[in-house]
Parts: structure tokens; sequence; C-alpha cells
């Protein structure tokens, strides 16, 4: 992340993590305060047996893209609604220039990152799939127990 | 892609997919017009040994959004800029719920979108990784050939 | 609805329904999350005798898109502001291609979203065309009422 | 429609009405240069039989909100693209306040507009209900010839 | 005003109004719910020695233009910021077609109304021009006095 | 006008105030290029007997504030389209501060500032206010022979 | 800055200005206000010495494009977050004509307003040059002190 | 310029520079295909006697702010539209986070940045404070001379 204050919205991809039992680090690492240490990072990271990368930013969010120039290993960025609603962070990181991709997901999407990082590394890993397959169970199973409270809700038409 | 009109952005795909010698699919599907077939296409993915899907769609963008609800393949979204700059496309690809993420890379970025998929498809692949790092040289002499030629432009007071 | 989340702001649509004493339904189903029940209910919802849906979501809200999807009964979609203003929501539900239409009201409008769907109702029911004239003559009214009450409000210069 | 202008992008909805054989009628009334006529108009459709009204306009698009504010019948709003992309129309028609419903189709929506008006009309309908379906169905079949096409276009590593 | 809920923007209308010692009624009349009620008073406006009018409205702020759109009377639009931050009400409100000006000021811009509702009443009349400039040189006092107190302010380095 | 370049726009500007027969004068003053013309213009308008001011500029729009911040005379700004499709210029000229209004109208608007104008000088003058009638009702006759015309367009099912 | 009230968001550029031992003076100047009391000191400025000017304004931020007009010297432009996010500011500053340049920081970006000062002070200055230096490596300290501290936030598969 | 498809815009800041005789260096560096060489030359920027730096880029603009991470230079950024208006790279230009200003101007405003460079150059420059000073003269004068034509275009009622 960007700066330590995004952990507030990161927590839950360090959270999602440990559900999937996948092992991480967690760094602040600034594009702009420390280049030197983003690029040495980006650079060893491959070769420190790193798979994925989530890089999160608010505002002109340059460290997702900039992780990716310095590596051919899948970056994931999360826009931080810091200013501006997070849109300057949004059009920062997703639109970047053909040849250096960034797998951007939503505004302080941090659980969705944490999701799509286990999905490529699932790719092939068949525990990591079955492990996903009951997420999404689960996650299933909520909305519809939620819909079935919503049953006991009543209003005077309300017919089911 | 969520259309055929869709054909003129993600040629650029095809041809990035086929430099790193992927074999791939193509598909006019449509979240809104063939929803069996979106969901039939999600639902056998995996068992069918497709591993990345990208999924391309403009003005309301359902499509890729539908598709990940229907696997746990990682989906990568491409906004089509069809109407709005392809700002709507944008949000309504990359604005998931928790959950259920799509990797959205930038608008028309059909190229990044296929270089994602490489990178994912690269995890456990060391063939896929040293192409990746040739093509990522590749951009590299493109744009450091391109800074001498600049040299050639003279201008009275330009000194390099 | 397509979190339960968002019963905060339809609870004004289930209000409305019963002052116009229109039986209704109440369900969670998310597009994303449950997407075989959301197709389920488009599906089968014109053969159980239902007329009009009401589909409420927020950031890529694709619950009404894709509820249109799925039938030919009139769908009526309300943006939840969940993130961006409600902005994502607005233009991920407005936007919908050519073939499938989604009748969309304004950003948290569940009121409005009932009372066009009890206008749509009252297309062949003579009931409800005199309880739609009703309700506007009441809200005439109350503008009115408040109208008079500013004449109460006295400021030096103002002369009624 | 709010100026004549908007018959470019209306065409397709009268083109579509005729499809479903929905008599029609077509009128050009402005909100601010021809008010008595828009009121007029309003209050006197119920009576004439009109079940639907369809309203484009551009710009500070007040058409359809106006025609809303003095009929109980269902208003479809369509936002023409004059300026700002079409954005401030949008707006102007979407945002309604409560009470006063406008059925927004996506901007320049001329064809979603004309289908809404069918479905609404078709809610007690049996053979416009047949007419949607088989509507929708060639919808379908025209994307999954164009998927069918797709099969023909061949890259070297494409495998369908 | 389209809303007594717009009175704590346009209260500070009122109160310029007042310092000016010009006669004013305040009116709550609805585009979309009182319909006839605002046509009346356009029309009759100038009828009753109206010279200047000014509306407020929030969301799709039609209002101004209704009123502009029956009368030849100067009217003075206020975009109330009710939803996302008033863009959409400015909107709604500029964005008016030839022929049918509205006088625009920024968002919840009621005081600025008044001055300006003062400055179109000066025109032709001395004694408003002069309290005009009394009022505007008011501002400057207030300004260089506001000035003057940041001198107080102390930094080790700062200089005056 | 801020520019030679916004004539292009504000012809219809001029064109207009001789359709009424108003006496108008034509600058090109830029609030940052000739910032001392700009200040003397405003500061000697009311001495020379001029009564309305309209202003148009582009991008970074300072023109209408700058000349409104130096008279007390009415001034209307034109928000020219130059780039950011005119966004740009309609904040910066329609977002003033308390105590400095500009009359804003709508992007490229330079008719409506024209009919503004003459609105603004019709306050104390019948000659005018019969002239802005006779407009209007012309307005109102040209929309009402289109929609005449609309009635020749030919559909099989349009009736009317 | 254009009013007393953005000294909360311009006092970190003071601060910043002392910790670099830069002497400064601080004025409330109004673009609307007092025209003339800007237009003086953007004249004198280069004679008295000064050699950058931090320009704050919100709304339709003229403040820092005034002062350009009236000098060569260089002027930052801090646009205030007073409405719409401060986007109104950011454009009404940032989007200057052609000739005229103002060189904008980011919204409320008071402190690197300052910096920008200090960097352009430094372009002739050593002492300055190596204060700057210092400051750098201050924040690089500060992010890296963060990063160690993260080590110490443990989750069960958190590995550094 | 990240990109030598950005010289169309960037050749006037060569030709503004050459206008001051100001000697200058012309490159293609892009912070995400050659990180390396930025990050080389931000670094050896200083120390080659570099004084400013202007970077121009589109989309997500990241190389300004990579510049700025760099060296302690004055930066200044140019945001070219290349998509969405370029309102994507003013975001990713103007909004950096605190520590690390960038001095951005106007969207395609490479004759400013090159002006804005010569007033940081002419800080402590006399020659260039008179050339700047002569420029601005001649801006004024070619407004004037423009305002003089304007006199020669004739409507009847143009009094001037």
């Amino acid at each position: 992340m960007g700066s330590v204050s995004d952990l507030a919205v990161m927590d839950k991809a360090a959270q999602t993590l440990n559900t999937f039992q996948i092992p991480f680090e967690m760094h602040a690492l600034s594009a702009h305060r420390t280049p030197e240490e983003v690029s040495a990072f980006a650079g060893q990271a491959a070769g420190r047996g790193i798979e994925v990368i989530i890089a999160a930013a608010g505002m002109a969010a340059h460290l997702p893209g900039v992780i990716a120039a310095g590596t051919t290993i899948p970056v994931i960025g999360v826009p931080v609604n810091a200013t501006l609603d997070g849109v300057d962070a949004l059009l920062s990181i997703v639109q970047m220039p053909p040849g250096i991709p960034v797998a951007t997901v939503g505004i302080n999407g941090a659980m969705n990152a944490a999701l799509l990082a286990v999905q490529i590394l699932a790719v092939g890993d068949s525990r990591l799939k079955a492990a996903l397959q009951k997420h999404k169970n689960e996650l299933k199973t909520k909305i519809i127990s939620a819909n079935n409270e919503l049953k006991n809700i009543s209003y005077p038409f309300k017919t089911n």
C-alpha cells in the first residue's frame, strides 16, 4: 500500500487472504517517497517467489502502475478513496497505456482484490479452486437466508 | 464480447494472444440477449479447461460481471467506448460488489487485457514468464529507439 | 433488491404500494451472488402472474438489467447510492443496450419506482387511475398549504 | 419530442412501434416554447385514450417531467444527446422529485423507449406478450448467428 | 422555490432583498406538483407588476425553466444541492434551449440571486445603483480588514 | 468576448440584439492578457451609459467574473466550449462567490445571453416588452408549424 | 488567499515555508471583492522583490489567474475544496489560456504549493537544494519506518 | 514526454523555449516501459545542470510524478488528451500526495508549460524577466489589435 493510512481499507484484503490460507507480505511503499524501494520490490518479487501483487493507493495513485512497470507478475490495483470519492485514484490506476496492464478492482475494493489474487493463484491449484467455490456458495447462502428474513418483514399488502 | 461490433476493439487482444501462442476461443455472448448462453458458458468454462476469461462490453456493460458471477475463473473486463467516452462501461464493470471481482483494464484496453491474461497464465509457466519478459524488453527498445529519433529533430536551442 | 441493506431505501416503495393496495413480494436477489435464483425469478415471474418488477441495486448495479434480460415484463430500476453518489449505479442501470429496456428512476428513487409501477398497472384499471389522481391531488394540496405557511414567515419587505 | 431535430433519434421508436403494430401519434411540443400545448396535451391524453407517452428532449430536458406533471399515464423519457454527451438531458429527466416519476431509458435510447411502451401495454394483452417474446427470441437468434460467424474468423491460435 | 425545504437556502435571498429594501413575495410552487399554479403565477407576474423572478429548485430542477417559459420577465435560477452536489440541478437549470434563457447563479447561490435581481432592478434606478455600490464597498472593506487581521497571525518567517 | 475566436459563437448574440434594435458595442478583452483594459472597461461602463454586459469566455473563463468585480451593472456570462465540452468554462463562470453574481446561460448560449439582456432592458421599457412577447410568439409558431409538418410524415401505424 | 476561511487549508503552506526558513507574506485578497488590491499586489510584487506567489481560492477560483495576468513571477495555484469537492476550483485554476500559466497543485494541496515554491527558489540556491534533499529523505524515512511497523501487525498467514 | 505521439502537443513547448533562447533537451521516456531510464534521468538531472523539467503524458499519466519522485528540481506536468478529454491525465498528474509536488498546467498546455519554465528560470535572471515582460506585452498587443479589427465588423445596431 502507498501509505499506512490505507491499512483501514486493506485490512479486508489481509483477512480474505487468511481465510484462503494464502501466505502474504504487507508493505508500505510509496511510488513518490520511496521510489527505489518500490523499484527494488518490483524487480525482486518474481525471484523471491511472489506470484501476485496487490497495490493500493489514493489520489494520483501511481503505485500499482509503477510496480507493474517493474515486473511481469500480475498486479492488482485498488483505488483508495482519499479525495474526489476515489475517482482520481480509479483513473490513475485503470487507464494504463498499452503494454503494462493493471488489474483494477472497484474503489476501496480490498476484499475483491484479495479474491482476484486467489482466483489467479487457483489457476493451477485445485485446493484453491475448491475453496473459491465454497466461498462462492457461502455468499449465496448468505443472500438466500437474508432473502428468507425479508419474508418476516410484513406490510399489509406484502404477499410473501 | 457482448456484441460483434466490439471486434474492432478486441482484435488487438486476439493478436496479442497469438503473439504469445496462447490458444483461445472467441464468442459473441450478450448478458441481455443471450443470458442462458452466457450462464452456460460461465458455468462450463472451468470444466472445459478454460483458465482465464476476457469479457468486453460497452454501455451498461454487464457481461464481465455476469460471467464472474457464474465461475471462479479470473474474469478480465474490458470497458468498450460505445457511449459517454466509455465511462458508463468502466463504472459498470469495475464497481463490482464484494465477493465477485472483475479484473478491469482501461477503456478499449484490449491489448492490456490479453497481456494480463498471459501474466495470469504465466504464474506457473516459465515459458510464458520468459515470453513476457521478452515482450517487455521489446516495448522498452521501441521507446528507446523513439527517444533516439527525437535526437534527430532539431530546434535552434535544442541541445541533444 | 440486490442486498438487504437496500431495504433502507426500498421501504418507501413498499409503503407506497401499500397506500395503493397493490399486493407485492419482496426479495433479496443478487445478480452476482445468486445468479440462478435471479434467472429463475425472472423466467417464472410472468407465469406466476407478476405484472411489474422493481429492481434496486448499487455500485455496478446489474440486477435490473439481468432481470430484464430474463423476462418481457416491465422492469423498473432504482439506482441506490452506495458509492460515487449513485452515479455508478445510475449509469449501470440506465445505459442498457437496444432491445432490453429498464425503466430507470432517480437515484434512491424508491417512491417514484412504486408510483411508476402503479401507473403501469393502472393502464387498464380504473380504480388505480382514480387512486393515482387522488394521490396527485394530495401532493398538490400539500404544496399549496406549504405555500400558505410561507405567507406567515415575515421579513420587513415581504409583501405576501 | 421537444424539437423536430429529435426525429433523427426518435425515428427508431416509431419503427419499433410499427413492428408491434401499435397505433401512435407523433408531436413536436416544447416545454419552453409551447407550454400551453404541452399542458393541454398532457391533461387531455388520458381522456383521448392514450395509454403511454414517450417524451424525448435534449439539454435541460424538461419535456418528460412537465408532461408527467400533467397526467397519471406512464411517461417514458428519452435523453437526447444534444450537448455534453447527453448527460445534461439524462440528469434533467431521471432525477425527478418524489411523486412524479419518469421512466427513463438510456441516452438516445429511442428503440428501448418504444419497447418499454410495448411492455407496459402488454401487461393486459396476450397478443403483445407473445410479440415481445418473439422479438426477444429474434434478438437472441441474431447474437447466436453473429457468434457463429465469429467462428469463421481465424487467428493462428484461435481454437473455435 | 420548488419546495419549502429550499427555504434553508433561500432565506439569504430574502435577507439580501430586505437589505436593499426591495419588496418581494415568497412562494412554494412546484413545476411537477402544482403545474397550473406555476403557469398561472408566470402568466400573471408581469400584469401584477413583478419585475424579476428568482426560482430555486433541486434535482431535475424544472421550476426556473417552466416559469421562464411562461413570461418574458427575467428569471434567475438557483440550483439547490439536494442530490449529486447540485450538479443535476445546475445542468437542469442552465442548459436551456435557444429562446428561453434562465439567468443561472452558482449552486445554493441565493445571496447572488438576490444581488443579481437588485442589479437588474437598478438598471433604471439610481437609488439602487448607489446602494449596490455601497454594498460592494462594504464587501471590499470586509476583505481589507480580514487582510489586516492576517497580519496579526505570526509565523517565525512571516514578514508582514 | 475573451478572444476573437469566440465570435463564431457570439455572432448569434449580435444578431439577436439587432433583431431587437438594441445598440451594442463588441470588444475582445482578455482577463489574462489585457487585464487593465478589462478593468477600465468595467469601471467606465456605467458612466458611459452601458446597462448590461455580456461576457463570453472558454476554458478557465475568468472574464465574466472579473468584469462583474469591477461594476454593479448586470453581467451575463456565456461559457464557450473550447475544451472539456465547456464544463470548465461553465464552472469557472457560474460558481462565483457570494457578493459578485454572474448571470450564467448555457454552454455556447449566445442567443439566450442576448435575450436575457433584452429581458433586463425591458424591465422599464414597454416597447421591448412587446417585442419580447412577439418573439416568444414566433418561437411558438415555429414549433406549432413543425408539429404540423410531423403530421405529414407517415408510418403504417401512425394515426395523426 | 481569496478569503480568510482558506487559512484552514493554507496554514500548512506557511508551516512548510517556515521549515525551510523562507520569508513570506500572507494576504487575503479577492479577485472579485478587491480587484484593485489584487491588481496592485500583482503589479508591484516583482519590484518589491517577491520571487514566487502562492494563490489559493475556491469555487470559481479566479485569484491565481488574475494575479498571473498582472505579473511574470511564477504563480502557484491551490484549488480549495469549498464546493463540488474542489473540482470547480481545480478547473478554474488549471485551464488557463495560452500565454498565462498557473502552476497548479492538487485540491487543498497547500503543503505541495509551498514545496513547489521552495523548489523554484532553490533553482539558484544550494542551501535550499540541500534542504529539499534533506526533506525528501525525511519523507522516505517516515515511510520506511511505517513499513517496519507494518511488520508488527500479525495475521495468521502474514509472512513478514 | 511519455510517448513520441505526444510530440504533436509538445512541439509548442519547444518553439516557446526557442523564442526565449532557452537551451533544452527532448526525450521520450516512459514511466511504465522504461522505468530505469526515467529513474536515471530524474536522478542525474540536477547533477547535469538541468534546472526545470517539463513532463507530458496521457491516460494514467505517471511520468511527471515519477520524475518528481526522483529529483528536487521543479517538475512541470502537461496532461495530454489521449482519452477521456484528458481528464484522466489531469487527475493523474495534479492530485499528487503531500511531499512531492508537480506544477500542473492545463490539458495539452504545452506552451504554458514552457512559459512557466521560463518564469522559473527568470527568478534570478534579469534578461529572462525582460523577455517575459516583452512577450506579455506582445500578447496584449495582439488582443488589442484583434479588438480593433472587431470594430470593422458591422451590424446594423453595433455602435463601435
